[in-house]
């Protein structure tokens, strides 16, 4: 019905900076192989293989029942916020008030909407390289321009004070940091924290926190940057600890004075997270949950100590100390020079997935993948045969 | 622990443009209010009283039920792009395949996310006022500049292809419409629509259709943008027609060459939508559920017959011919120069909460207020009686 001509599509100038995840590839490739009927072992996709924790489930079931799901506040259920508070208590011994805690959909969205009131075009702002893909992604959606900070393994793939302070410059505005961190699983101690936050707080800027991993750590106590920085932003989720992924449900710590301005952006950007996932997360923090969450962690551990020492066995190093999450950071230059090529050649040849290093960053990239731990110890073992029969 | 003092609080600058919900501060009174005893009236907020069809209820329990509540795609369940698909089809006769369809967190998302593969800084987008007030900050979001299109009664709040034309500038890079729209509940005629998308493409630029409000029309049939111009990126949401608000699910349709953009931007800002939404979602679309939502439909035209003349009897004029939506633009100036005292005057003297203009616009926005059919009429009648005792 339109005469005129469709016009030539025109995209933003920041779509070409916005990376899609080549985990993706490989991840239809996977689908596709098992659809052919050949058996395929994912160990690829950055989420527990647990279901959500029937207490929570139950506790959506029972609000979903009757459908009255009408729109929440845009800061999230006041229950919620409480129960959150609650749990720095009880957890950590910190007194973080609701109101300074807002329910989000996902830690995405706490990511946005955080960037979102603090990030102005040109300014820049530190992201650990390795690190998670979409923080570079989150600043440069808001005209900011991230920059890689180079992390290895001397400092266990974590930034140091010193090193925030020699890559701060002028129109430097912050940093962003993870502990347990993605890819690697490395946890920042304390001091190193500490040390941190005060460095950046003496140089003007803030201090983002991705505690998105908290509660899955091994052989190390869970912490929290609010510990030692009762000032800083701190980003959690309600999907991996406590197993609620495809629900998309998470939170954002921040100090009083920034809540007015992040209510009014939260209102614009989301109206409110979803009500059936803040339904299910009340029951997230029952003693009945917990029990069931750290049976999870105990697992977890298991097979994190199964896999480490098998894929060193077979000359594939582990690099950092993963002391959370559920990542092995996997050096594989002993089988190829580039571990994105080395991931589709392990798929083709053995039907076993994992992540090219290039999905977390440039630096040393090529070098590196990523190993999730989230099958049963036997599945892993399975894997770890099939790697072992790739040439070197 | 940190003995360095926080640093004040340093905001982007966007913040200063956006606008805080101003019938947040009404709602906020009138729960107040009721907790005190009150008896309240709310035709404030913008979703419907109805609960979520069961057979979409029933769909997301037997999902929910095992907790295997995974991230799915990035662009969505497959199978439910392929009933929207099939939605087009069956009730438009259109070809829309599931390809160019994106499950979103909301109608919210889809604007977010469109915008971000539109909308360069500096860009101007033309979107009508009074309209959807988190338009122009998803644009300002983005560093673009948000500029009001002024539109009255004489085309029944809806922008014109002359308009428009007049209206575009150098810089201007597209036009954000809204049909039934939001707050006025006007509907675009075909013609007017066929000619504003021929206009703008002519013109180079966007056509953003938002749909939200699509199959809750009276007196007239529902239509689509696509049926007049398939390049169009449309907006729709399971939030309104639909039922599901809470659960926060929304889709994007957009010309097959923009997809893979908006795919990895997905990927990147959401992940994905929320998967329990998107299981009840797909039994949006099955006779059963169609029969309660065109009851439903039937409803709401009772209530705006219901309605429309009882404000008018008590002389609040309703503005422009509300056709959609669950709206009633209203015109208080018989009983104050300024809409947003009047509201708090009203709820403080009454207990009836309405919206005030104000948060649609600032084009004779204190002149007028929102008023949502969203009681039954018994419910209605008590808010007219009630508004008639306001001095005027």
């Amino acid at each position: 019905m339109n005469p005129t001509p469709p016009n030539p599509p025109r995209l933003a100038a920041r779509m070409r900076d916005i990376a899609p995840f080549h985990v993706m590839e490989l991840l239809q490739k996977a689908r596709a192989l098992e659809a052919a009927g050949r058996s395929v072992i994912t160990l690829c996709v950055g989420e527990p293989d647990f279901p959500t924790p029937q207490p929570m489930v139950d506790a959506a079931l029972a609000f979903i029942r009757k459908g009255d799901v009408h729109y929440t506040a845009g800061l999230g259920l006041p229950a919620l916020r409480e129960a959150i508070s609650g749990y720095y208590a009880e957890r950590f011994g910190l007194d973080v008030p609701a109101s300074r805690i807002v329910v989000t959909t996902g830690a995405s969205a706490a990511l946005q909407l955080l960037l979102g009131v603090l990030v102005n075009p040109g300014d820049e702002w530190l992201l650990p390289d390795p690190g998670y893909p979409c923080n570079r992604h989150f600043v440069r959606m808001y005209e900011g321009r991230p920059v890689a900070l180079p992390v290895d393994e001397s400092t266990d793939f974590q930034p140091t004070a010193g090193a925030v302070d020699a890559a701060w410059r002028a129109e430097t505005r912050g940093l962003m940091i993870a502990s347990p961190s993605n890819p690697t699983g490395t946890v920042l101690d304390a001091p190193t924290l500490a040390n941190i936050c005060t460095r950046v707080r003496t140089l003007g800027g803030h201090v983002v926190v991705d505690e998105i991993y908290q509660g899955l750590n091994y052989g190390c106590e869970a912490h929290t940057a609010l510990t030692c920085d009762p000032d800083a932003f701190v980003i959690n989720s309600f999907s991996k600890y406590f197993g609620m992924t495809g629900w998309r449900l998470g939170w954002l710590v921040a100090p009083q004075a920034y809540m007015r301005d992040i209510e009014k952006l939260a209102q614009n950007l989301f109206i409110c997270a979803p009500v059936p996932a803040q339904y299910a997360a009340l029951a997230a923090f029952s003693p009945q949950t917990r029990t069931m969450l750290e049976a999870r962690r105990a697992e977890f551990a298991r097979r994190r100590d199964f896999l480490r020492p098998a894929l060193e066995s077979i000359g594939l190093r582990i690099a950092g100390n993963p002391r959370g999450a559920f990542y092995l950071y996997t050096d594989v230059s002993s089988a190829s020079d580039d571990s994105h090529r080395y991931a589709h050649e392990l798929l083709d040849r053995t039907g076993v997935a994992i992540t090219p290093g290039l999905d977390f960053g440039e630096n040393a990239s090529a070098r590196f993948t990523r190993i999730a731990y989230t099958h049963e110890v036997p599945t892993l073992e399975a894997a770890v045969e099939r790697i072992a029969r790739m040439p070197r």
